[in-house]
């Protein structure tokens, strides 16, 4: 949503002789903005442009000045685009705006009585945050390039203006570097990115106006780094790396000079590698237990005077600073790195909560928000959408303060995610979370955000991202050349369980180097159909049971869902995949069924007995329960039936 | 399906431990196919192979000898797959076998209830014809490299050998040539391969087993050649690539020198370029126009003792042949190449129909089927799959004529066809005439075939082929943001019209420029839900209209169609693209009412009205005439069910 829109009269046809001229400055992410612009819009109109030479263009493109060779923080990125009936002119100070401004055009087109058209408007638009960004973890399971330059093609979508990678954890390093060859090749099992390929995709995204910052965390989840180094570790030892998720014990050794002096060579090597100017060491999560089992690591905080490892880790951070800062970076930590020791200069990720962000403004450091912004915790769209980086313990910092919160970034981290479902675990969600760091503070309408998000999600769709087709296929894997039709009406109303409560079951813990091919690796975060159905029945229940076409569309779902387990029944006996689902298809069947009997309870004006009552609450409390890592989200409307069909009226 | 299937007992896991190993010869293409193979099947079961060092291989390959360094004709492409539930051995005489039963294993593997398996099974395989080709036409509409290698991927999962690449015609010149660059530089608008690219396309192929078979048709449909060079024509005049379909008049003199020298030097180089050993010059549709209005063309048929158009496409045809065979290779064209005039050794390619075949066979020629396996016609796989190169006029053949007989091709005329849409009008229906040039003749059970063809057709989609999901996007496209369930409803019951009834409507003749949008360039050229409501109809009209199952199904597909219109029609306003379409939306709401009724008659064994038949009758014809060049499926079942309710039983 723009900042300011102004509806005009009437709308432009797109028809074959559209056409883009550009005047003002021009540059290479320029040119090949407006060439991926044009095809494009192309692609989702299907017409392809033949302009008539010397017609006056349809589109009148014009930036004021260059931007810069190395994508800055807080560059302007605002955009002006004014569309009549007979043509439309996009102007910004900077390409960044222009290539804003040609995602808002393609977001205008629509189909119309005449043809391809979008309305006539006056907008004026700039983002509310300067960092506005998505980290994709590509250690716990590898993201390959081709994956990631779909990703960024989405974030150019949105707006989303950092991809923050997540290149080393304890389950894999995945960058190659030259001067420490063993930290790729032993730690990565050969899936690792090239420096060439690095470089490319920078260039891919500076293109599309996204900066790239490195993540290399530091001195915890940092197994892999020790797989080819086990002398940059606290702890004795061969290690090698992580195949399961976790908090893991060991943990650099900040007391040994030659840490740093690993750190100094690795750091400049992938500063240079790396070309933006912040430069991100993770700093998470660090449980002592290296540590404190050390006794020389012991002597040395004695020495120094480090209380306790909150201090020795603000020791090493320090020094890692300094190296930073001598590579002309700035550096970028999550929460744990805040400590008085440490220069304002530095930058923090909140993913503990907004009162930590809220607590480093005040001290005077930057900060960005990534707690209510994690996409593993499989969270509604409209759930993080409710999350404001000035909200909660921001809201009563100081205009000051408050100017210390550049902004925010959605975290996808890949524990239970492969390139072929990584997709759909981003998308469309984070486009709710881009609108919250793009838009006005005051955009919070729910409804509406679900009808854009709608759009956006389809429009993904011409750029090849995966996150709706990637769930036929995976149904198609599990049901083999069986029809799919009620598999798809299953997967239709459940959602993974929440938070991190899954593997909690009698599977175990994670094997990642195993399958993800279960039903809950394959549905969709957030159920469409649970929230048109709750809404359905929400208006039925507002309308005192009275408005006969919401009674007759629950009443269509109702009796899908109780037949569907019949027709599903063969198919899950018959593959090993589905055998778990069962239960929940057969509690889906009970819902509809109960569904339906409180309907004829209502339309009776006939009170549902108190004995019935009873047993279906039970069996909806049943339902509630996640099986097989899933949860069936038509529960709440459903019982909302069955206990108005209880209550005198 | 194979030559031979034995059935085994029980059935191979195919788990984390999964491996190969190869014996015997090794060569370029079948480690890659090996490879390829691997990675196929780790996709299509989502199970990350981690074999165990030293374990025994699950699948043990072995070729006996390499194959040719260019694919040719007639190469050993058997093979012997023998599957127990402790291990499966490929073995073949050539790489050719390995990769063919590689793709049978494929086909074998299903989700059971222990996971993804292949049935214990001994197979021995090879093909009927050694000549299974598929034409793709790149001059009407481009196909771009990427298009043309994901449907190289699809042959090679369907066995087929030969990719007839038709590079040029009167629409535009698709190849570079260095030796005559304004042959693509003005006949192409800059839509052409590069020589590295067409390499690049060939080695592709060759890693799949697959030939590469370069189609220059002249002298007629060679209009795009002379837009460079109009001296090679035989009218006066500047020529511009055709942009639209049809037979035009311009044509290459045959009765100049010049002609000579420069096919001399372009088949030299062509010849080049493309190693295989076949060479393709077209030859079809001469409308001799241009030869008869000139006189120097006139004279030199007298001088001759030509005495018609044919005897002179056979002058020329002889010269070219020469050509063709100074460079090593044989000559291979369409139907009306055939003259007794032209050696033996050329090959005809029959596209006019089955009896100019058999005419070659008898007269010493080798020959191609194609009539019958058009894909542009859309018509049906059944129908395809019905036309034998054994039948018909050549089931009279002596053995020795038969044996000239080679095999077939399915060809894809690219009028109305663009990258998006063209995996749809080839697959999966081609799949059917691969089976038909494969498998024994007597393989030909519809229905057996039907569910293969199923089967294939989900397993492309894990090669990347866009058959179905482009159908999707077209859908949303005309939709923009709105829900396109009831669009896909009508979609799914309507076909194109058949054989070349396209564009003689009100629209006129078609723009090659322009797009190709409309709901009849989405849809599938075969429905697969009237062709499974027909089967539903005639089951129940079979069972004496007793069947209730039968008949609750027919009704639920019915009362979906009758209310459709209604949900659909408010889309069918808003979109340009869409309009067209509103009266068959319409007609299948009828259609569904009429069924509906008819059923109402029958259930109460009571005889539908004169009157009332006659009305729905009137209204059947109505819907069974193509409008928006869409054909109503459903029309002769529910005709069926209406005449049914109106015969006394």
């Amino acid at each position: 949503m723009p900042a300011s829109v102004q509806p005009g009269t009437g709308q432009l046809l797109i028809d074959q002789s559209f056409s883009v001229a550009v005047t003002g400055t021009h540059d290479a992410s320029l040119n090949t903005g407006v060439r991926r612009f044009q095809a494009q819009l192309s692609t989702q109109t299907g017409i392809p442009f033949r302009p008539k030479p010397g017609a006056p263009p349809t589109l009148q493109i014009h930036a004021d000045h260059a931007r810069e060779a190395v994508q800055k923080l807080g560059e302007d990125e605002s955009y002006e685009l004014t569309i009549t009936d007979s043509g439309a002119k996009l102007t910004a100070l900077t390409p960044l705006g222009v290539l804003h401004g040609l995602e808002t055009f393609l977001q205008l087109v629509q189909p119309s009585g005449s043809g391809f058209s979008v309305p006539a408007v006056t907008i004026k638009d700039q983002p509310r945050f300067p960092w506005r960004g998505l980290l994709i973890d590509a250690s716990r399971h590898f993201i390959p390039i081709d994956v990631l330059k779909r990703n960024l093609d989405a974030m150019t979508a949105v707006k989303m203006n950092v991809l923050h990678w997540h290149l080393s954890d304890d389950q894999g390093f995945r960058v190659e570097s030259k001067v420490f060859p063993k930290l790729q090749g032993m730690g990565s099992g050969g899936q690792f990115y090239t420096q060439a390929e690095v470089r490319d995709l920078i260039a891919y995204a500076h293109d599309r106006g996204i900066r790239v910052i490195p993540e290399f965390d530091i001195p915890g989840h940092a197994t892999a780094w020790y797989v080819g180094y086990p002398e940059l570790a606290s702890g004795p030892g061969q290690y090698s790396s992580e195949r399961r998720g976790g908090i893991f014990d060991a943990i650099m050794d900040p007391t040994q000079e030659r840490t740093y002096k690993f750190l100094d060579q690795f750091i400049a090597e992938m500063a240079k590698l790396f070309p933006d100017a912040y430069f991100h060491i993770g700093g998470d999560e660090v449980n002592g237990k290296q540590w404190d089992a050390n006794p020389k690591i012991q002597q040395f905080m004695k020495a120094h005077n480090l209380k306790n490892n909150q201090d020795l880790q603000a020791y090493f951070n320090q020094r890692v600073q300094k190296i930073v800062a001598k590579n002309h970076k700035t550096m970028v930590g999550w929460d744990e790195i805040l400590h008085p020791d440490l220069p304002k200069t530095i930058i923090v990720q909140s993913w503990r909560g907004q009162q930590s962000l809220a607590d480093a403004a005040k001290q005077g450091y930057s900060g960005l928000l990534s707690h209510g912004y994690y996409l593993d915790l499989m969270w509604s769209a409209a759930r993080h959408y409710a999350v404001d980086p000035m909200g909660d313990a921001a809201a009563t910092l100081t205009d000051q303060e408050k100017s210390r919160i550049l902004g925010g970034e959605s975290c996808q981290w890949a524990e239970w995610i492969t390139p072929e479902n990584v997709d759909s675990h981003i998308w469309p969600r984070n486009a709710a979370i881009a609108e919250r760091l793009w838009s006005p503070q005051s955009v919070t309408d729910v409804a509406s955000m679900y009808t854009r998000l709608n759009a956006v999600s389809l429009d993904l769709e011409w750029l090849g991202l995966t996150h709706r087709s990637a769930r036929q296929q995976m149904l198609h894997r599990m049901a083999g050349s069986a029809d799919i039709t009620a598999l798809r009406a299953l997967a239709d109303v459940v959602e993974p369980v929440k938070d991190y409560n899954r593997g909690d079951d009698a599977k175990g813990l994670s094997d990642f180097d195993g399958p993800l091919t279960r039903m809950v690796d394959a549905v969709y975060p957030e159920s469409d159909t649970a929230r048109h159905f709750g809404e359905l029945v929400q208006t039925f229940v507002d309308g005192g049971y009275k408005d006969q076409a919401a009674e007759a569309q629950i009443r269509s779902w109702l009796t899908m869902w109780r037949d569907n387990d019949a027709k599903l029944h063969p198919l899950l006996d018959q593959s090993a995949l589905l055998q778990e689902d069962a239960p929940v298809s057969a509690n889906l069947s009970a819902l509809g069924a109960a569904g339906l009997q409180a309907l004829d309870y209502l339309d009776k004006a006939q009170l549902a007995p108190d004995a019935w009552e009873t047993q279906q609450l039970a069996s909806i409390a049943q339902a509630k329960k996640p099986t097989a890592d899933l949860l069936l989200m038509i529960v709440a409307p459903v019982q909302q039936l069955v206990q108005a069909s209880a209550i005198p009226r």
